[in-house]
């Protein structure tokens, strides 16, 4: 890596486009892209200058959101254009839906009309969307066509496309019914008809479809893309199987990041404000969580006032209540996103929570509790503190498993939110039956 | 689904073995695998007796653990054997894995030696190194082939190949020296030699690569598959992109559930005794981590007795330094599992965490110590509560930024341990900081 980047800095410097030419031959776009992301914006546009619209083209597609950025404000928009006409249509419209709307419909109106067309219609679909996702440069072939024929026109369209092993098949009104393998294509006799080997067992998805839906789709039948149909049945574009394994990092590190209270849009080259925007609303949201259980122990300062052991003891009760919420939560998070599991088919999932909690309970609570008795000589202490430890863990059990499921039933994405729910539960409960019972049982405690 | 079961035991009643063949040409193995989980042991044989090899191999390949287990429990050995030839040799291996040790050699010596030698090759590596996630259903073609002859054996030996998008070559010593794309294989004069058509740019990887660095270079370069070679440079099998969607799904899993203290093989129909085997440790470790926090709270016994609001408030201040920390972990295990960070390249990084305790510590805690005042009529204690929320959410921003880092660099997986380190710092030097300086300006209090 080192390597390279000095590399493409000597070949600028002098002006030597030949050799920059050939490092796309001895390296992948990815590497060159990764080594042009620490050049400055001088070197960059030297770069530009020397290379040719095809390697360009390449390093567009694979370099990251800022590297592209950086690039398309050195070069002009003329050049722009040629250089999309080496790109698939669904970096184009990454790329063209960043910029700023008058910069946008200049480079459109450039463009040949039916590409224009394409990449505003591609636009016009949310990002986390099955349309969002999808390019159209596929293979479509009619299903009365010969196989020699099908072969000959896959040999000239195949070049431009992202998938060949898997060709989709249409009929004469244009619906998708099917998807051919090229295997078959491959060892068929020239003259059958490509509606003979065609697989009609379609898996296709709407425009519309979120990409989580896609993924879980395309993982489950092992798919090299998923083709994306309109109410009609024509198809739209494809999805291929690079791009889903993006999804499904985009998926994961979401639900990883927002159980912490983190959004999926930091990484660890934020700046300091971005940073600041995106944690601190989550900390404020948190601090109300908080206040309300420290208010739950306003209401017991009279007792605590007289066994201060109490305010030593009571963090156990919260601590272990929120990080046995946290088991659960996590449990259930990851079956909802593999779809194993919502509020209707598991009563059964509940009962054993709560069962969890009991057992959970008794096992950490009576080692808590002989601890406190050593340290203060108190059994009620002791007890108290068992008593309050098995309620609470029940009620983690409880709010760690249907929080979420709860969430997911009202479309707000369970990774989200469900934590707070939890913690606040988990915080709350702990503090009021441990005090309160300490009330209860105040004369034994004195 | 509720249908396909239903027509599945109709047909296994009437033992009609044509319309159990047909559903196969109408559905998905992965379907029918997973409508054959709800049948009863009697059933499953009654459809492993109608079904004919080819298709029982497909059940086999895509169902879950325990639906292979029970079928291969419900045939014979020369069966299961039979079945195998249709089955790749990865998915061979998983099952007989798991299968109990005499079993195993027993189906071994029945099977053809060259495919055993196979299966007993792949046993010996490790279940999350390339070695044991890769198969040898791929396509390796001489680099001096004409290109007429590659395309007559990719037409012979496609039909058996998981990839054909993708052809590996190798030389004369049989050292893989890089691919081909059938693309170019389709559009290139038959008589042109195959060396002229590869790719040289090789990435391979070796059996005993961790399984999470294959799936990282997959999803960097967009690979539909990686070869494993050894170290001569032979090619030994592949690694196709479905099974790296499973790997990645099983990594990323794996972090989520291990911060929150649970175990990746923990699923929602775990059985009661194994979540509390797996989960039961955990908060074990949970509670000497709270007792720790716990007892530094004892340490202030005399100071809380005079001042009861400072039991009311300590659990803000250890709440909030918990969840910046847990904030500021989950970007850094991010970062981690995608390459981005190590312990050397960033300290930067550390003071950007410092500046954000410093910058939330303020925002957070100039509200708490506000509630404060206005609920206790005592400006000191709300000033107390602000410094002691500064200075622990920037040991909360230090600890989640380094712990992670160095339990990688001790090869500890940053995501099973992390939290509770991170969380008992901040428990601990969130109650020392705020009881601390209560002791301190005692006198103000009263």
């Amino acid at each position: 890596m080192e390597n390279l980047s000095e590399n493409l800095l000597q070949y600028i410097s002098n002006q030597n486009s030949h050799e920059i030419g050939a490092l796309f031959e001895s390296h992948y776009a990815i590497d060159i892209a990764l080594a042009l992301q620490t050049l400055d914006d001088q070197d960059l546009e030297g770069f530009c200058r020397l290379v040719g619209n095809e390697q360009l083209a390449s390093v567009l597609e694979e370099g990251s959101l800022i590297l592209r950025k950086r690039i398309v404000n050195l070069i002009d928009a003329e050049r722009i254009v040629s250089v999309f006409t080496y790109m698939s249509s669904d970096d184009i419209t990454d790329i063209v839906g960043e910029m700023p709307l008058d910069q946008r419909k200049k480079l459109l109106r450039m463009m040949r009309s039916s590409d224009s067309q394409t990449i505003e219609k591609l636009l016009g679909y949310g990002p986390d969307t099955a349309g969002g996702n999808m390019t159209t440069e596929y293979i479509a072939l009619r299903n009365s066509l010969k196989i020699s024929e099908a072969l000959n026109k896959i040999k000239m369209i195949g070049p431009k496309t992202e998938v060949i092993e898997v060709l989709f098949v249409v009929n004469d009104s244009n619906e998708l019914i099917g998807t051919a393998d090229l295997r078959d294509i491959l060892t068929t006799a020239g003259d059958a008809e490509l509606d003979q080997i065609t697989d009609k067992n379609l898996i296709a998805v709407y425009p519309e479809t979120d990409q989580e839906e896609v993924s879980q789709l395309v993982s489950k039948y092992d798919l090299k893309a998923i083709p994306v149909i309109n109410h009609r049945h024509a198809i739209l574009g494809i999805i291929t199987v690079d791009d889903i394994i993006d999804i499904i990092v985009e998926e994961y590190t979401e639900d990883f990041l927002m159980v912490s209270g983190v959004s999926k849009d930091e990484t660890i080259h934020s700046t300091l404000p971005e940073s600041i925007r995106r944690r601190l609303p989550w900390l404020y949201v948190n601090l109300a969580a908080v206040m309300l259980a420290s208010f739950t122990v306003a209401l017991f300062e009279d007792v605590i006032a007289q066994v201060v052991a109490l305010a030593v003891a009571m963090p156990i009760v919260a601590g272990l209540g929120g990080n046995a919420g946290f088991q659960t939560l996590s449990v259930v998070i990851r079956s909802i996103t593999l779809g194993e599991v919502n509020l209707h088919n598991g009563w059964h999932l509940v009962i054993k929570e709560i069962a969890l909690g009991l057992i959970h309970g008794l096992s950490v609570g009576v080692v808590a509790g002989l601890v406190l008795y050593l340290k203060y000589g108190n059994v009620y202490l002791g007890l108290i503190i068992v008593a309050a430890m098995v309620g609470n863990l029940i009620i983690a059990g409880l709010f760690g498993y249907l929080v979420p499921l709860i969430l997911r039933q009202l479309n707000i994405d369970p990774a989200v939110a469900s934590s707070i729910f939890v913690t606040t539960a988990t915080d709350v409960f702990g503090f009021f039956a441990f005090l309160g019972l300490a009330r209860l049982f105040l004369p034994y405690l004195l």
